[in-house]
C-alpha cells in the first residue's frame, strides 16, 4: 500500500535531484530553510522536514549551528542497510553470557567503549546532578531515606504526567508507575503480558537487553522484518498476527536501539489499530523517543493513540541524563496497572526515593529540557562524526545506517567478517563493539553486523578507535 | 533427636525454677550477670546466654542500659506462641492485592504504620546519610551518575566481603552481586534455583514479600512447621525433602520476620548437611540477621558453614539504615553466580550508583557499626514496650511471639477474630496491622494472626493505638 506523498517528499525529492545532478557538491552548504521555503512555497518546517529526509538517505549532514551540508563524497558512496529478513518461526533464545559480557566490559575504565549505550561522562552535567539530588534529600530529611508508594514518588509522577504532553499524550500522575530504569519496566511489562512459552513480536534487530529478559522468563520471540528507516514492518507483522498465538508486541518505534529507525506517525497508527484488532497488548519501549536529531521533533508516542487502554508505555532517563540513577516507568494503562504494582512490589518493592526526588526536581526546574537540547545537538553531531570517520577508514563494501535519533550506528560489513570474531580482536586492542549476533534470537542472522556507540563525544582517541577497527574489517575481510 | 543440654540452658533452668518458686517478683531486679556467673562457676558471656534464653521465654526483659528485670506479671500471663502446623501439601498461592495494599499503606503519613516492616523516620540517622551520600557523589563526580558494574560497585563489594566476616563467613568481593533491596536478591535467587510450578519449601508463618514472589514467578510452596523460638522444624523439613521434589529450601533463620525465631546453631549446621544431601540449593534470607537482641550476638549465618556453594546469602541495609536506598546483595556461591548476574542484568541492569558509594563509605567509616549498636537497643526495648503493652490491652486470651531479634510481635488472636476484619477497622482508625492471611499460602492458616511492627520508638500515639487495638480484639472476640 502505497500512501500519496506528502508535501515534505516532493520537496525533499526536488532537492535530491538538485544535488544529485552535481549542482552542489560534497561539503558544500545547502540552501537555506528560508530559500527552500521561498523557493517551494512551502513553510519552513516543512522545509525542514524535507531536509531530515534528506539527510536520512545519507545525502546530506546536518552540523550543529551551521546548516546543512552535501554529504562527503565518501559517505555518500557506502550504501544504507535492507530490510530485514528474520526467520519466520517462533524460537527461544539461547545467549551464553555474552549479553551480560558486554555491560560488564562497558564499567571497565580502560576499554574504550563502543560496545555500550551510554553517554560519554562529559555530556552528564553531573555537578549539577549530585547537587540537585543532595539538596532534594537535604529537604526531604527522613523521608528522602524511607520507602516510596510502590508506583513511586507523587512528586516525580506528578512531573511525568507533565512530560507526557510532549509524547503526545494526556497522562495522569496514577498512570505511572516508577521502575529501577527502562529495563525493569520492559521487565515487568513482558511478565504482565506473558505466560511462560509464550511469544513475543518483535523487531529485528532488538535491543539484547530485552531479547535476555526474554529468555530469563522462558519466552519465545518471533521477529519481524524491520525497515532502517521506517521501522517495524506493519504488513508482515499483520500476516504473524493472523498466523500465530502472539501474547504481546514488542515495539521500539522511535529510534530503535540499534537501527536509529523512527516509525512514521501513520504508521503507529496503524500499529495499534493491527494490536487492537487482535486484541494483543503492546510494550512501547520508548527510552530514545526524546533523542530525536534536530531538526526533528519528537515523534508522538503510539501511547498517545491509545484510548483503551492497550499500550504498555516505558521509558527512562538512562539515555538522557543518568544511566546510574536507575529511573524509568511505565505507564500501563488500566488493563495493567494493578498486575505492574504486584509485581513491581515482588521485583523490588519501590524504586530507590533519593533519585525519584531529584529527578522530580530537575524536571519541575525545566533543568531537563535545557539538558535535552543540548544532548541531542551533541548526539546528532557525534553519529554524523562517527558515520563520516566509517565510511573513510571501513571498505566500501559495508552498509550503514542513517538513524535520525538516538546514538547508534548499525553496521553491515563483509559477509566474511564475523562480529564475534571482530570483538575479540578489538578488545585486544581496548575497544569494545557491540557484535550483531546478540542482537536477534538467531545468532547468524546479524553475524556480520556491529553497533558502535556514539554516545562519546568526538575525540582523537575515537577517531583512532575507528581506525583501527576498520583495518581489522579490511584484514578479517582479506583472510 | 534431642541434643544434650548445653551449659546455659543448665543455668537458665535453674534460674527459671528459683523466679518461678517466687524468690523474686514481678519487676525486681534479677542477679546481675556477674553474680549468675560466680553463683553457678561459670563465664560471665554463659550467664549473658541465659539470661536471653529466659527473656526469650518471657520470663524476665531487659531495660537498656539496666540490667534485666522479671517481667510484669501480665506479660507472664500471656502465652507463648505454640509451632505452626501448616498443610502437608504443595500449593499456589493466590492472593489479591492484599500484599501490596500493605506496602502502599505503609507509605502513607496519615496512617500509623503498625503493619509496616520499617523503623520510624527517628531512627534512621538521615542528616548524616544524606550528607554521606552527597559527599560520595561529589568525589565520584560523573562516575556517580554512570552504570556501575552488573554486580555491584567494587568499593561496597569489597565493604561486603570485609563484614561478611561478621556474619561467620568469609567471602571475597567476587562473590557478591549488588542487588535492589533483599527483594531483589530473593527474587532473583528463587529464578536461579526453579521453574515454573517447582516447590519451594519454606517456614510457617513467611515473609509475605517472599510468598508474592513466589505467586509471581508461577511456583509452588510448601510450608514447614515452624517453632516460634527455634525456627524450621528440620525432622520435619527432611521428610518433607523425602517425600517431594523439592527445587529449593528458603529460610530466615536469623529473626524471621514475622516470628522473631532464631535457628540454633546446631540447627544451622543441620540445615546445611540436610539441603547438600538433598542436593537442594538453600536461600538464606538474612535480612534481620544484624539485629539480635542486646547482649545476644550476631548469628552465624549458614552460609558460614557452606563449602560447597549450595547456599545462596541474600541481605541489605533495609531494616538496618534505609530502606529508600534500596540497597541488597546476594552472595550466591559458584554454582549460582553467573546465573544471578545474567538474571540481575535482564532485571535492573545494575544498582543504582549513589547509594552503593555512600553505603561503602559508611561501612568503611564504621558508622554502621554505631548505628547498629545504638539500633539493637532501640528495637529490643520497644518489642518489650510493645509486648507490655499488647499484655496490658489485649484480652488474656491471646499467644504472644518472644522474639529474639529484629522488631516485629507475631500474636495469636481469638479464634473468632479475623485479621482481616480487624485490618479494616483498624485502618478506619488511622492504624495499619498487618493480617496474619498474607504470611502463609493457605489464608485460613494464621486468619486468627497480626503482625505488629515495632520499629517505632515508643510513644503516646503508638500507646494508643495498641489500645485501640486491644478495645477493637475484645468487641470482635465478643461479637
Amino acid at each position: 500500500m502505497r500512501v500519496k506523498p506528502l508535501l515534505y517528499e516532493v520537496v525533499a525529492n526536488s532537492i535530491i535531484r538538485y544535488i544529485e545532478a552535481g549542482n552542489i557538491t560534497a561539503g558544500e552548504r545547502v540552501p537555506s530553510l528560508r530559500q527552500v521555503s521561498a523557493r517551494h512555497g512551502v513553510s519552513v518546517s516543512t522545509a525542514a522536514q524535507a531536509y531530515v529526509a534528506i539527510e536520512n538517505r545519507g545525502l546530506i549532514v546536518a552540523r550543529p549551528k551551521s546548516g546543512f551540508f552535501v554529504a562527503p563524497r565518501s559517505l555518500l558512496n557506502i550504501r544504507e542497510l535492507q530490510p530485514s529478513r528474520p526467520g519466520k518461526r517462533p524460537t527461544r533464545i539461547r545467549s551464553g553470557d555474552i549479553r551480560s559480557r558486554i555491560i560488564e566490559i562497558a564499567s571497565d575504565p580502560d576499554i574504550l567503549p563502543l560496545g555500550a549505550a551510554t553517554p560519554g561522562p562529559e555530556l552528564i552535567p553531573f555537578t549539577q546532578l549530585n547537587r540537585t539530588m543532595a539538596s532534594a534529600c537535604r529537604r526531604a530529611r527522613a523521608a528522602a531515606l524511607g520507602y516510596s508508594h510502590p508506583a513511586g514518588c507523587d512528586a516525580l509522577r506528578h512531573q511525568l504526567a507533565r512530560r507526557s504532553l510532549h509524547w503526545g499524550c494526556q497522562l495522569s500522575p496514577e498512570d505511572f508507575v516508577v521502575t529501577s530504569g527502562a529495563m525493569e519496566a520492559l521487565s515487568l511489562s513482558l511478565r504482565a503480558t506473558t505466560r511462560q512459552g509464550e511469544i513475543v513480536a518483535l523487531e529485528s534487530p532488538s535491543f539484547f537487553g530485552v531479547l535476555q529478559a526474554i529468555e530469563a522468563l522462558g519466552l519465545r520471540v518471533l521477529e519481524i522484518p524491520t525497515h532502517p528507516r521506517t521501522g517495524l514492518d506493519l504488513s508482515q507483522l499483520a500476516t504473524a498476527l493472523r498466523s500465530e498465538r502472539i501474547a504481546v508486541v514488542l515495539s521500539a518505534p522511535s529510534f530503535n536501539n540499534p537501527l536509529g529507525s523512527c516509525m512514521p506517525t501513520e504508521n503507529r497508527r496503524r500499529l495499534l489499530e493491527l494490536v487492537m484488532k487482535h486484541q494483543v497488548p503492546l510494550i512501547e519501549d520508548d527510552t530514545y523517543g526524546d533523542l530525536p536529531f534536530p531538526p526533528m521533533s519528537r515523534p508522538r508516542a503510539v501511547k498517545g493513540f491509545d484510548t483503551e487502554g492497550f499500550v504498555l508505555h516505558c521509558g527512562s532517563v538512562s539515555k538522557t541524563l543518568a544511566p546510574g540513577w536507575r529511573v524509568g516507568w511505565v505507564a500501563a494503562g488500566e488493563r495493567y496497572y494493578d498486575k505492574i504494582v504486584r509485581l513491581k512490589t515482588s521485583n523490588t518493592v519501590t524504586t530507590a526515593t533519593p533519585q525519584q526526588l531529584a529527578l522530580a526536581d530537575f524536571f519541575r526546574d525545566g533543568d531537563y529540557d535545557r539538558n535535552l537540547r543540548r544532548l541531542r545537538r551533541s548526539y546528532a553531531s557525534q553519529v554524523q562524526q562517527m558515520s563520516d570517520a566509517v565510511a573513510k577508514y571501513f571498505p566500501p563494501n559495508i552498509r550503514l545506517s542513517r538513524p535520525r535519533g538516538g546514538f547508534f550506528l548499525w553496521i553491515e560489513l563483509p559477509k566474511k567478517v564475523k562480529s564475534m570474531t571482530l570483538h575479540a580482536h578489538a578488545l585486544a586492542q581496548g575497544i569494545s563493539i557491540a557484535p550483531g549476533s546478540v542482537f536477534s534470537a538467531d545468532s547468524r542472522q546479524f553475524d556480520n553486523f556491529i553497533r558502535l556507540n556514539c554516545g562519546l563525544p568526538w575525540s582523537g582517541r575515537v577517531e583512532d578507535a575507528v581506525t583501527v577497527l576498520g583495518a581489522l574489517v579490511k584484514k578479517l575481510d582479506r583472510a
